[in-house]
Order: C-alpha cells, then sequence, then structure tokens
C-alpha cells in the first residue's frame, strides 16, 4: 500500500513529515511511502537517513500552500503544491491516501474538489478526534460546514460512526446529538428536527449536553460546524490553561522545587491523554478518496499515526463501507 | 435597599437561600432583606438564628417552582411561587431586585413577562460569568436565545459591557465575538454581518476564538445562546475532568497517600477560580428591574455574593445606564 505524505506541510517540513515517513516504514514493512513536496530539501533530508530506496518516492511539487493562506483560492492557483499535486496523485491512483499537516482548508477544498464525493453525500465533513476519559471519541462536524441541515446530522452520523468502529475500534458508537439540553424538545427547529431524524439510527442516545463531553458518554458527537470549532479550540486551550492556574499557585503558596517538578510531572501525565500525537489527525469523511489533516505542530509521531490511520481507512475499506451505509 | 431573595431555589432550600441573607445583612448595614417562599419553613429557620427583625421580611409564596420544570408553564400556573411572588413584588416597588438560586428559565419567563423590557431592547439576554486566567469575565448569550439577529449582538455588547464596567469593576471592557477565525470574514453570514455592526462600538476588538477564552483576550465574549451554553457547560465539567484523569494517574503511577493530598490541594487552589461562589449569580439583562440567578447547588456565600451583585446593580443604576446607552 502507498501512502503520500505531504512533505510540505505544518510548521516543521520537510523534516518531521519525512522523519514521520521513515519512522512509519520502520514499523510496518507493509508501506511505500509517497513523498510529495520541494523535492530539494526532501532529499536532503533524505539524504541523511538509511532506509530501503524502494519503499520511498518523492513526487517534485515546488509550490508552497501557507498555512494562513486562503484556501480557495491557493488550491486554485498553486497547482504544483504538495497538496494539490499530492491529492492528484491520489485520484490517479499513484497513492492510496494522502496525509498532511499543512492548510486544513486548502486540503478540504482539494479533496472535495479533486476526489469527488462518495455517492449520496451532500457535504464532506470534517471529523475531529477528541480526548476523553475514555479516550478518543469523535466530534463533527470540526468546522468544514459552518451551518447544517437536518439531514447532514443523519450522513455525518453514519460515516463517523463508521471511522469510529473500523478505525478507532469502538464498538456500536454510541451518537449524540450536541444541545442545550437532554429532554428531545430542546434546542432550535433545527435540531429538533435533526433529532427526529436521528432517531431511526440504531446507536442514537438523544441529546448530549456540553457537560457530558469530557465524559463521554457518546463516542460520536454531532454538532454544527460553528459551534464544533469553537468547542475543540476551547478545548485545546485547557492543558496550558490548568498549567498557568498551577504557576500561579505555586508563587502564592511559595512552593519548593522539588514539589513543583513532581507536581507537574503527575498533571503532565495526567494531561498526556490531550495529547493529538497519539492520533496523528483527522478523516475528511464522504470524499472519494482517504484524505486525513493534522495539526500544524505535528511532530514525526503523530504523522506516523496519521499514516497508520490513514492506511486503516485503506484496509477496512471504509468508503465502500460508507457508501453501503448511505444507500440503505 | 430592600433586596428580595428567592428563598425556596435552589438544592438547598430555605436553610442557604435564608443563611446566605443574614450573612449579607452581617456584612452590609445599609440592606434588608425580603425573603420569598414558602413561610413557615422559612420562619423555622429564622427562628435559630439571631438577627435584626426590623431587616428581614417574610412575604408567603407557598408553591414551589422544580429546577426541571417546564419555565412558561410553571409561570402560568403557580401564580403563588417564590419566582412569580418575588418578581411581582419587585414590580410593585417593594424591593428593589430579586435574586434567585432557582429555575432558569422560570425566572426568565416571569422577568420577561412581569417586569418587561427597558427601553429600545429586543430581547433580554443572560449574561454568564466565566473564569479565565484574568479573573471573571462575560459570556453571553448563556442560553436565553439560541438563535441570534445581527443586531442583538449589537445590543448585548453594549448591555454587557455596562454591566461589566459597573458591577465587575472591569475598565473600558474589551468586546470580542466568538468566532472560528480571527479574520473579519470568518463565520456565517450572520457573523460577517455582526461582525460589521459590531465595528461601530469603541471597545470592539473583533473575533475571537474558543483558544482564546480562557487567556481573556475579551472581557466580553458574544455568541449566540446555542454555542454559549455548550461552552459553558463544557467549561463547568472541566474542574472534575482534571481530577478524575489525576486520580487515573495516581493509580497508575503508585503515587503515595502525602503526594496526593499535596497535589490535590494545589490543584484545588489552583482551580478554586472557577468556583462560582465567588461570583454568586448572574444577571438577566434588558429587562426592566434588577433579576439575578444563581446556579442551583449555591452555597450561602454563594447567595450572598449575588446579593451583593443585585445591589449593586441598583446603586449604580446600571438600568439607566443601559437605556442611555441604547438611545445613542
Amino acid at each position: 500500500m502507498v501512502i503520500a505524505v505531504d512533505a510540505a506541510g505544518g510548521d516543521h517540513f520537510p523534516e518531521y513529515p519525512v522523519q514521520g515517513a521513515l519512522e512509519a516504514l520502520g514499523e510496518r514493512s507493509d508501506l511505500k511511502i509517497l513523498l510529495v513536496g520541494p523535492s530539494g530539501p526532501i532529499e536532503d533530508v533524505l539524504s541523511e537517513a538509511s532506509f530501503d530506496k524502494s519503499r520511498i518516492s518523492v513526487l517534485d511539487a515546488p509550490e508552497v500552500i501557507g498555512m494562513n493562506e486562503s484556501p480557495a483560492s491557493a488550491v486554485k492557483s498553486k497547482r504544483h503544491s504538495s497538496i494539490v499535486s499530492g491529492i492528484g496523485a491520489h485520484r490517479n491512483g499513484e497513492c492510496e491516501a494522502f496525509v498532511s499537516a499543512g492548510n486544513t482548508g486548502a486540503l478540504l477544498a482539494a479533496s472535495t474538489l479533486i476526489l469527488g464525493r462518495l455517492e449520496n453525500v451532500q457535504r464532506p465533513t470534517i471529523a475531529a478526534t477528541f480526548p476523553t476519559l475514555r479516550g478518543f471519541r469523535l466530534l463533527l462536524d470540526a468546522g468544514a460546514n459552518l451551518e447544517l441541515k437536518p439531514e447532514s446530522y443523519v450522513q455525518f452520523a453514519r460515516m463517523a460512526s463508521i471511522y469510529a468502529e473500523e478505525v478507532m475500534r469502538i464498538d456500536d458508537p454510541k451518537i449524540g446529538l450536541l444541545n442545550v439540553g437532554e429532554e428531545p424538545e430542546k434546542g432550535t427547529e433545527l435540531h429538533k428536527t435533526a433529532f427526529n431524524l436521528l432517531a431511526s439510527l440504531p446507536h442514537f442516545i438523544g441529546n448530549v449536553e456540553g457537560k457530558d463531553i469530557f465524559s463521554a458518554k457518546a463516542d460520536v458527537y454531532l454538532c454544527d460546524g460553528f459551534s464544533g470549532n469553537l468547542i475543540l479550540k476551547f478545548g485545546e486551550s485547557i492543558p496550558a490553561m490548568i498549567q498557568d492556574l498551577l504557576h500561579g499557585t505555586f508563587g502564592e503558596m511559595k512552593v519548593d522545587e522539588k514539589t513543583r517538578r513532581a507536581v507537574l510531572q503527575l498533571l503532565g501525565r495526567a494531561l498526556d491523554s490531550f495529547n493529538y500525537e497519539h492520533v496523528g489527525g483527522v478523516p475528511f469523511l464522504g470524499v472519494n478518496g482517504v484524505s486525513m489533516v493534522g495539526h500544524g505542530s505535528s511532530t514525526p509521531k503523530a504523522i506516523k499515526n496519521m499514516i497508520f490511520n490513514a492506511a486503516r481507512c485503506v484496509e477496512m475499506e471504509i468508503n465502500r463501507k460508507i457508501v453501503a451505509s448511505l444507500k440503505s
């Protein structure tokens, strides 16, 4: 299986994507990697590593899409960027998946435009993996669709359930609709309609609230991309916030250096479940291919895990299962 | 000044509201209290305390609105509930404010129906006080208005700014629009329109994101009640979540009892800024009166602080200032 890796994406390219790719090859002998990006810098990094040359190839894509570039115009104007070239290679069958730590919007735009949508999919979605007390769970839409139609909730629930079950290995994932209260009549008209449509799904557990996210009352949390984006970014700020609060307390209470270190070490370990490295990246669901995006600050380990997740999407044929699910 | 206190609201009535009222009287000699609720149980609690009888009176309201009752029908059917009687007493000038730890929806409905709206106010709003690294800040709407019109953002910004400045003592409060990105063109059409309208306010700092909440980049965070409710309930779950994660780590790492206690004590102190007791309650802004609601689990200290906040709303004449602001 060939997985393409965006070697011009993320805060530390090409080093981290290339290192992540090499680590993935080291752990799985059945994988090959197509590195997509400016070939000169990629070859420079490769020249310092030892690896089986038959398992890595490079697709030269000299243009770079910046993290803050406008997605639509970047995809249109930079045909030789890693994202457009890599997704193009995926469409042409040169690789089975494409993973990137680059510009999320650009990757979504390229994936939707170039790969197209799976049969019956109204809108592709980004499903974020979210840390809870019971491990990572899914929250979607994570910002690709700021406003949803009621039917989109059902499609997103079906697609995310398949990803949760096949890739995240969660049995019979429970689906919850994020809402302002538990009762079916809570929320806006949109949410009431969505609730009624979702009620036909076997693992729909009803409305869930903001307080139910960390406890993993559900496995798949449904919301519009506006709320989802706010919650995810808010959630990401928690570890730093707790550390800041603790540092303030250390000062006030004149806590000695040894105790500080012990407390921060325990807290760091407790908060390790927030570490996005473990999941690596999140999928675009509903596109006709396997396309995943990781955090801009993705480490080699995160890139490696994203490659493994993409490979699992291919092995478990999640797109075939999504199409079947949306037909039923 | 007479502040009415709902003695049939919250998880521990009438004890906690009555104790909170007595504590408030002990700290401020200029206050009088009107306790509203079933007079028998109230008198029982009072009979065990020593206080200046000229400063407390009781308004008998035998009906109790439960925490989970439907607000609209409860307000309509229970005319002799503490909420309807207390807000009625406020409208009749028997007290300058009403505070409650009871059913938020019922208090909002009663306040809006019985007190009415201030001149030019389209919709009253609930402004939540939210802990940040720089102290409490305001986030609204907190769930009273699940969907907003663009103009509502401007009205809410004006009302909340006055509350933040006069009651929370934040100079020139900075106003931020919660959105999915910083750039003015981010968000839905609604958010773009709201952004443009807000741009006329002197202290509008533009879009803020989920990650900017804890850092208090703004002092007043604007959002629709749907997102606001999700964020607030999510945020409230953080302290318990951190503690759960730490307990798991203690077990894994076989941390000794003494270290556990030390860590939890420091963490507890660090997270004390999340303690809603300090603020006591949140205001309904835009109603023609002073009406505040506190957490169902409000302690006597929280009730006392809610009484003080209500008194400050009266002293600072925030409603007169809101009316003036909405005229300008």
